[in-house]
């Protein structure tokens, strides 16, 4: 018999625990959690806010009855690890309900004890009411606040999910609410010209949204912006980010990382080779950058957790590394991402060649009912054609698209490989072409140099320089909204009307989503054309990224009303 | 300037014509159509039925004056090409509405004729107003004739992706629809097992099911089956499947392959190397079973189209076969499958050995609203572990897991693969250990040999020779239904009841969908006990598999009254 110690009792503990006794009956496994629950569903939490899972009781997912009657494993909660004697083998523990301390031996210690919400010391904090979002008693606590004290008002700071989260559940149960993200950008999954989409849709769901703006000072329930700004906050959501727990680890003398996380080998384990540590308070190999980094995600942790318990047992799992993979619900919006983005790539300074692709198709048959477009991003490794990660961000089966592109990611596809790819068909779910192969015939024709492209977010230089821009649209389309200063010749037209189009200056062809344009670039690249390039992301593109910054930068318009209805 | 010609206007050929005319500007692309309409959706067509798509000429997506002004390709429609002469490399046209006949010459030829609808000469057939579903013409016809003849009754005869989705439209638009399938099962993408469930969305939405009969003859506005049942039918669909349009390429002399489809090279060739062909009417390799194969499908008929063009065009496409994905949506069930399944194994006595998997976890978080349950089957290979395809039925996002295996198997995947996936994870849109995962670590651990399982198929016989079952759920849970003789051991009491459970011949535990009670088969397994079973898909599958047997076969329940809702 051998005894197995985990202190954390949610996603990466929980796990690991429920493994360890899958794999042997006869072993003792102790559960230690410093808080009231084990096995909360710490991801629904904001959920909770808008009433959405209406009952707190049921973020709980198992007591520490059931997992003792259903896994005979003890889960001590309200017990916290105070120390690890690594000499002996043994773990100092407080009962916080007793204030009593006692000591457990081990033969393997698993340290999942997460990741805390970053409170700055802000000047003025104390003038605020100030909530983090980490477990159920966090979530009842800012609930009932808001609840009970007739709170107008709340700010969350920080743009990253658990913000973006809190503050559509926060809307969505009808409270003024503020976004403040520090960063010009929230969501850095999402690349700046596509998280334009989500900072639309926040501003048009009536949330305050506030991008590069930093806090500098609290007042009386009002938060004050480095721009002078000041909003008024009964309440503030404190979101802009979590740091790893790793007090226990350094003062039992366990190495941290590059990142400031639990540093592990290939298998989970510490510089102790009896202590494992799993979850958002370790770093993992990113497979795509090559570096470390702190991945606080559930899927990567439940992952873990089953390695760790594997390798215990003396089962080999060979480590991959991670891509990062991940999803989020703004209001009717689903925007999902795996793998690199540009941002993370100049974040990181890596030495990497690489371009893009930006395409909006159905995520289903036009006839179809509910048929809505996806804004998908490919980025690729030129000239390889390796695939390094994709953005999708649409009302409908955006996560769809995504996890495809995780898989090929996985298997080292190349944007070739995603031209052959036989996904399901039918006219409710997809077109025969879908999404993700008309991707990768984009990336392929790019990559043959097929032809040449600029970006949605260089449209605005091209136009205040009175660059040459078609809009090959038909005419009703142009009538109704288009590029200032941009030439209508609608494709069905443009091969009658090519003394129109200078061949002494280079020209930039859109249509409404970059399909047509791209035909009619390659038409007029056969007719001796020598400077065409195609807008990637279209009307459509153009029309999503400038929305935000009209509004919020007063940036006089490049597109004539548009109505995005 | 070459000139090339295409016969057939739908996917396939459409697709052909307009990469030809993006590869180059000057050359002549004539696209020949018998029928009224190009690029119309023929995946769309039974939705005309019940009004999701109300407007039949909406159908057509392209019309000939758009093609040549938009692409400079002339398609005439209403255009039949008779023959082709090889030698001369010259057709010869029918204008069907002026009745002239004419010669076209060409310097590469591409045929895309389509398939056509199988209607065998029943005795009797001329007491029935039959009709097909191929095209727009069609599908009018149908609707027409059903509304402005007061139809009350209506049979469709033959159960695929055609035949289906004719019997849910007929039925959503208000008539007695029978759906008669002379095999034991409807939809051969899915194996028995699985596609129960669709036979008893079906049955429960009032369509007339009647599979394992065959219509013998016809009496007036009757169908008349081998079983001597008669159906009152004022119209009747034929939709017993489809059979490549040959004739014209067997008239030149073009090879057929084993299918009896045109035979074509790697490169869409047929054996005249300046006539090619797509789409369905030709067969192509299946990467799985590494034979010939017809597959009438509009995914492969555009990625056939592309690899057309690009050949003439000299580009190299290399042609990795294909393994097949669709999906189909039957009243509120999604079912997608990829790859091979049982039924096609043994049909086609593939010498495989398999194993498969059968899960029914959550589609999201069971907190979120709409959370569905997935039917997940997998099949993979014995011992390497390579995956060979997967069946997923439920309300919710079943197409994404078939489309990340049908991505899987396109790189040789094993279910180990499956594990580490790092699938996008958001509850409102998945959970942390995705469906995927999960099938990839039941599939690992059944090739560790971890545990064993049967299938639900073979509850019935243990259920008959008194095998011992235990059922694992709560007991509340068993009283409400439970098989006929279950023993209950809840997983909470198990261990300390180890001696209710025999020794001394197998036991078979079950729990609601097979997770508790594979704890409960490892418990037991370290506790001594040698001879355990899992019964894999769980009460959940078990309910499902019997349901329609029992309301169609007037078998014996084994299942206590069990409410689906």
């Amino acid at each position: 018999m051998k005894k197995y110690l985990i202190v954390g009792g949610v996603a990466g503990g929980a796990s690991t625990a429920a493994r360890l006794r899958r794999l042997s009956e006869e072993d003792k496994i102790i559960m230690f959690e410093r808080g009231p629950h084990v096995s909360f569903s710490n991801c629904c939490l904001p959920y909770h806010l808008s009433g959405v899972v209406e009952d707190a009781d049921s973020l709980v997912l198992m007591c520490p009855e059931k997992f003792l009657k259903q896994y005979e494993i003890e889960a001590r909660v309200n017990n916290e690890v105070l120390s690890i004697d690594r000499e002996n083998k043994e773990v100092a523990v407080k009962d916080l309900l007793t204030g009593e301390v006692y000591k457990e031996s081990y033969d393997k210690l698993i340290l999942s004890p997460g990741a805390k919400p970053i409170v700055p010391n802000i000047p003025g904090i104390e003038n605020v009411n100030v909530f983090t979002i980490r477990n159920v008693v966090d979530i009842e606590k800012l609930n009932n606040f808001v609840k009970s004290n007739g709170i107008k008002n709340v700010s969350v700071i920080g743009g990253g999910f658990i913000g973006v989260e809190a503050a559509e559940n926060l809307k969505e149960a009808g409270y003024n609410v503020t976004l403040i993200e520090a960063m010009p950008q929230i969501m850095k999954p999402f690349d700046y010209d596509m998280v334009q989409i989500l900072h639309k849709e926040l501003y048009d769901n009536d949330v305050n949204l506030i991008v590069g703006d930093k806090v500098s000072s609290f007042e009386k329930d009002t938060v004050v912006l480095e721009s002078g700004k000041k909003v008024q906050a009964e309440a503030v959501v404190m979101a802009i980010g979590v740091l790893p727990e790793t007090e226990l680890a350094v003062k039992a003398g366990l190495e941290l990382g590059e990142t400031g996380a639990i540093k592990v080998d290939q298998n989970y384990r510490t510089n102790d080779k009896d202590i494992y540590a799993v979850g958002d308070a370790i770093e993992v190999y990113n497979a795509l950058t090559n570096s470390m980094t702190k991945l606080p995600l559930a899927g990567p942790a439940q992952k873990q957790a089953r390695a760790v318990a594997d390798h215990i047992h003396g089962k080999n799992v060979l480590n991959k590394g991670f891509i990062g993979s991940s999803v989020i619900k703004v209001f009717n919006y689903n925007a999902a991402s795996t793998g690199l983005n540009e941002g993370l790539i100049k974040a990181l300074n890596m030495n990497i060649s690489y371009d893009i692709v930006y395409i909006i198709p159905g995520d289903k048959v036009g006839l179809m009912p509910g048929c809505e477009q996806v804004h998908f991003k490919l980025i690729y490794e030129v000239p390889t054609g390796r695939i390094l990660g994709a953005q999708a961000i649409g009302k409908g089966n955006v996560d769809k698209r995504i996890d495809v592109i995780a898989t090929a990611i996985k298997f080292g596809a190349t944007v070739e490989d995603l031209r052959d790819l036989e996904l399901c068909y039918a006219p409710p779910f997809g077109t025969a072409k879908d999404v993700v192969n008309f991707a990768g015939y984009v990336a392929s024709n790019l990559l043959n140099d097929s032809f040449r492209q600029v970006r949605v977010s260089s449209v605005r230089e091209l136009v205040e320089s009175g660059a040459c821009i078609i809009d090959v649209r038909e005419k009703d389309e142009y009538e109704q909204s288009h590029i200032v200063g941009a030439m209508n010749l609608p494709l069905s037209e443009i091969r009658n009307r090519l003394d129109e189009i200078p061949k002494d200056r280079p020209v930039y062809l859109h249509c409404r989503s970059g399909q047509r344009s791209y035909n009619a670039v390659l038409a007029l690249q056969h007719l001796g054309f020598e400077n065409v390039y195609n807008i990637s992301g279209g009307f459509l593109g153009i029309s999503f990224y400038e929305y935000f910054n009209d509004k919020t930068m007063n940036r006089k318009m490049i597109v004539t009303d548009y109505n995005f209805e």
